[in-house]
């Protein structure tokens, strides 16, 4: 195990100024918060802890917002920490109020009326222990943001009756959960509370997800003997669709749902860092590889299957049919989070970058209140038309299964955290943004001024304040997308060579106050390819600048996209639009494409079709369909 | 309307000689008919007419084999014409015998138990006159074939019945069957016995088709109130799926379930010939246009999506998921067949050379017991794993619903049928054989001698020989694929542009025994490229030799076939293969692929990695699958 690990700057003492990531957290906070708090009131979900049992009453659907409203008040505190705001506290204190209400005396607490003596039937399918765990996160930032200990309370008597229900001993259920996140929840409530159980608790779901003879076979068994009904999604199958398969140690390969997949792989890097558990961390390691080097998309997605919401195999990325939910790609920000908190990597931040900008802000459009679930690389209209709503082209206001809106909310209202981090003797920064840092190294206060136009420029401006000379390290990540870092401490260039580590420059020396550093990354429009056993993109780039993927729609460029060819020595200018999609840099240059007049009556003639120059335009990936419908691709074919 | 049709050479006056269909005929003679035979008899189909109705059982699961026995008996019938065989005639007489056995004594004719006054119910869903339709089929065959009119006497009675119970009259039925096929075998019918009443009841079915307000919703609402279950093929449908959506004359698209569509269009067509119904021979027109200019793999396949077996939108022809049933080609060919019989325009033969050369014969391996059910143009076997029996990557033996090997059967069974037709004054040569043609032109008997070794050469020798001098035209279809015929007559070259009508070189003269006419066609490996709409097509070429679409099979190539590329200019050589596949050209040359070491932990870099030249081998689409399994793919990307 490393020795050495970095601890995140708190959400408290990064204070974002202008810039990128301030404008989307202030849309979430006006927008994205307030609709996803009438939504989940008129869906009900307020009134969902307090149904009681009721053998007579007709069976109640299934309440499939579980979770949200404990990822509602996550959110909402991580805003209140940034932003006081009486209105949303109020809003916050009413959501823990309607969920306390309804824990019975013994601790339980689920959104779903369930028979007395049977809480924790069918836990394959109905995820009280999913929900359990999105509560402990509401309830920690909740107690963190505003020191207010009611929810926290409420969930630590929860996983106390959950500590005394499952494990290994006399009378304890050996099982889990079919929807992992209370692993990673419970470490979040030992943090908060100091207390083993919670963590002694999640080392145990880790560990017994998927031990022979295997927790969910037999639980179904009796389920089926007493014959109560389940919705099957996993029937005839080894249970890798919730990675229950085999025991997580065993796992090499990321396999089943996306969402569940990432979270437990979280928790599993969480257990490994509190318990120095070596062998857990190189699972966690090989897990990593096998999503991020063959089964990411290029924007971060993960999980190309809609049907299970599914990894399938290596290099499998379609892009017309690619589902990458939101959720599932916010999931592999916090597996990379917790692995970048092991290890100093790049690597962790590059993928949390790439995911951002990306496949997550996809998830959202720019007023805030319409939201994508999966998030298709290539749109064809005639092809989306009627597809279920998970799938479809044009961001919705809600969902019947509404993860990803909240999932969204908590992340954004949460970016500061994922800016910087502390390690002895070190100040790491892993995102640029307009930024106010105050971090505590080695017991002294550093404060990191941090002033940029990124991503839409290329120069990232520092002044450090401290209270008197120190000696520690500052280290600022090159992006991997970079090839060509510079880097000066006032006004004097540094050789990078010598002091880049794992993808950081790790500048070593006394800072003084008034200590101005500048990083440029200089961010030409790069052409990207996929490895050539990505058959769907064999023969295509994404275009990139700095950590933004770029995507064609026909709004700009006209229908039938799939047929523009980019030359392959055509330059591609960056141009800063003040006035498009919230201001953005879109690029522009020549294409070609064949004449479509010529071909009426005509589907298939030898080849050799005249092309015509275009001029086409690209805008990022994550401000797509916030203008008319039409098509939209990313990986646009180039000229061999 | 037209008014010179053309009519074909019946098959006993083609005598197949040497050559590539005689001898896939043979295949089919000695391996499809006996396998069928068996997998027929294995699956209970000789039972499946003597079911009595029995409300105490418990429900029969549904004869999806219906119609199949039909298509047996007419399979066979065809291959008697050719090929006496005391064995397979005793089979032929126990089939037939099996279905007349259980004819109930009003005429009623169905594989299927029925309650006693409800042998109709549920046309949208049970097949009861598509069933009666293959039985007419194989009756008629049988009929022209041995003569015998024992299951021709039981398919008038049937149809009969039919007739007396549909129509407009007071207490009939005003509805159709969810299948079209019917139609087309009752223009057979009358055909065969002169009987008008069939062609009205054929005509009935075309026209009631789509009328509002709508058979199959009031049947649906009949049924429901009566207790009665629908499988619910069609539910919450307008059911364009059965093309019952708006009158047949309205239809401008091809849409629904291909094979339904094709069967529907090619009845619509006999009933338009027959009773010189403009109107609907410009709906026919207008549906040919439909499938053939938009809807059309190169292949010849149809309906591309598995989905309800059906036609999806304008230039929607995905290759890793297509559908392309082998039954909806041959369906394809025979509407081709009947517009070329009111029509001698080449497109129509072309058509059917393409289908037949390609998604036809795909659909049965080269010892004729193997069968695709969906012909994809793309195949990694990675997204193939576990894919539905119709869907699959190798050919099987026999399926669930086996409507496609019985339909092959017939098909190459009666392929001399589709060689040459006579009009007043004109012999048309449509497909190119080894064959000898004896038809009666203008009274008088020419026999036409036809030797080449097409499809792998480019040379067709004729002789004629007639009892006297005699004037007529022969006209010479000349493939749409070929750039440059050229013709001679006794050695002398005919210029063709003069000749030339609508695809065929039309060859006036007096005639003489002996006269030598020699066609050559030539064939370049072309590169054909797809319409721009094609969006899954663009930037890559189908490969294609004389009317051979070629395909890329890893056990020739290695993997990764999609990350080929074809220079632009690199020549690809024919080279004959004696040894190979049964004797075929294979096509061998240059292409280049990126080098696949370097890219180990890397799924993403810019563009611009070096690639190796490669040799690459493409075999016909129609034989792949017949050796190691692997990648398969039909459009190769090629360079801009």
């Amino acid at each position: 195990m490393p020795t050495t690990t970095l601890t995140a700057v708190p959400l408290r003492d990064v204070t974002l100024r202008d810039g990128f990531w301030c404008q989307r957290r202030e849309t979430n906070r006006q927008a994205t918060l307030a609709a996803s708090y009438l939504q989940l009131g008129k869906s009900g979900t307020f009134e969902a802890y307090q149904w009681e049992w009721d053998p007579a009453a007709p069976p109640k659907p299934w309440r499939i917002w579980v979770g949200d409203l404990g990822k509602w008040i996550e959110a909402a505190s991580y805003s209140l920490t940034a932003h006081p705001d009486a209105e949303l506290e109020a809003q916050t204190d009413a959501a823990a109020a309607a969920i306390i209400k309804g824990q019975k005396v013994d601790g339980y607490l689920y959104s779903n009326p369930m028979a007395p003596g049977h809480y924790w039937d069918n836990l394959q399918e109905k995820h009280q222990l999913y929900d359990l765990g999105h509560t402990i996160e509401g309830a920690v930032a909740r107690y963190e943001a505003t020191g207010k200990r009611d929810l926290l309370d409420a969930v630590c008597r929860a996983a106390d009756l959950a500590a005394a229900t499952f494990g290994r001993g006399p009378g304890q259920i050996r099982g889990y959960d079919g929807h992992p996140e209370i692993e990673l929840a419970l470490v979040k409530l030992y943090r908060a509370t100091g207390q083993e159980r919670y963590l002694e608790l999640a080392r145990f779901f880790v560990d017994e997800r998927g031990q022979p003879p295997g927790f969910f076979a037999q639980e179904r068994a009796d389920l089926e003997r007493r014959g109560v009904a389940l919705f099957g999604w996993y029937r005839n199958s080894d249970y890798s669709g919730c990675q229950a398969h085999r025991p997580v140690r065993e796992q090499a390969d990321a396999v089943g749902h996306a969402v569940r997949a990432l979270y437990l792989y979280s928790g599993m890097a969480d257990v490994a860092l509190e318990t120095a558990d070596a062998g857990l961390l190189e699972s966690c390691r090989r897990l990593w590889r096998s999503v991020t080097h063959r089964r990411m998309y290029v924007t971060g997605g993960i999980g190309s299957s809609a049907h299970g919401e599914a990894f399938t195999f290596d290099y499998d990325l379609p892009n017309e049919t690619a589902y990458a939910e939101t959720c599932a790609s916010i999931a592999l920000v916090l597996f990379a989070q917790r692995l970048l908190a092991i290890e100093a990597a790049a690597e962790y931040a590059d993928v949390i970058e790439r995911a951002l900008y990306n496949g997550i802000l996809s998830g959202v459009g720019i007023a805030g209140d319409r939201f994508f679930y999966g998030n298709r690389l290539t749109v064809y209209p005639q092809s989306v038309a009627g597809a279920h709503e998970h799938t479809a082209d044009r961001r919705r206001e809600w969902f019947g299964c509404a993860c990803c809106p909240p999932n969204l909310a908590r992340l954004l209202a949460g970016i500061g955290s994922y800016m910087a981090s502390t390690a002895p003797g070190a100040l790491y920064v892993h995102l640029y943004g307009g930024a106010d840092i105050a971090a505590t190294v080695d017991g002294a206060v550093v404060r990191l001024r941090q002033r940029t136009a990124y991503p839409w420029r290329d120069t990232v401006r520092f002044t450090l304040d401290l209270p008197a000379a120190r000696t520690f390290t500052l280290a600022l990540r090159l992006p991997g997308w970079c090839r060509t870092p510079r880097l000066a401490v006032n006004g004097v260039a540094v050789d990078l060579a010598p002091v880049c580590r794992q993808g950081y420059a790790c500048l070593e020396r006394e800072w003084q106050r008034g200590d101005r550093v500048t990083l440029r990354l200089p961010m030409p429009v790069e052409r990207v390819e996929a490895h050539p056993r990505v058959r769907m993109d064999c023969g295509k780039v994404a275009l990139q600048r700095g950590p933004i993927v770029y995507c064609l729609e026909q709004v700009d460029n006209g229908p039938e996209l799939a047929d523009l060819i980019l030359p392959k020595r055509a330059r591609l200018r960056a141009e800063f639009r003040p006035d498009l999609l919230g201001g953005s840099v879109v690029l522009r240059g020549k294409a070609w494409r064949r004449d479509p007049a010529g071909w009426e009556d005509t589907l298939y003639r030898a080849a050799g079709a005249p092309r015509q120059a275009v001029e086409i335009t690209a805008v990022p990936y994550c401000l797509w369909a916030n203008r008319e419908p039409g098509e939209m691709l990313v990986w646009i074919r180039s000229e061999a």
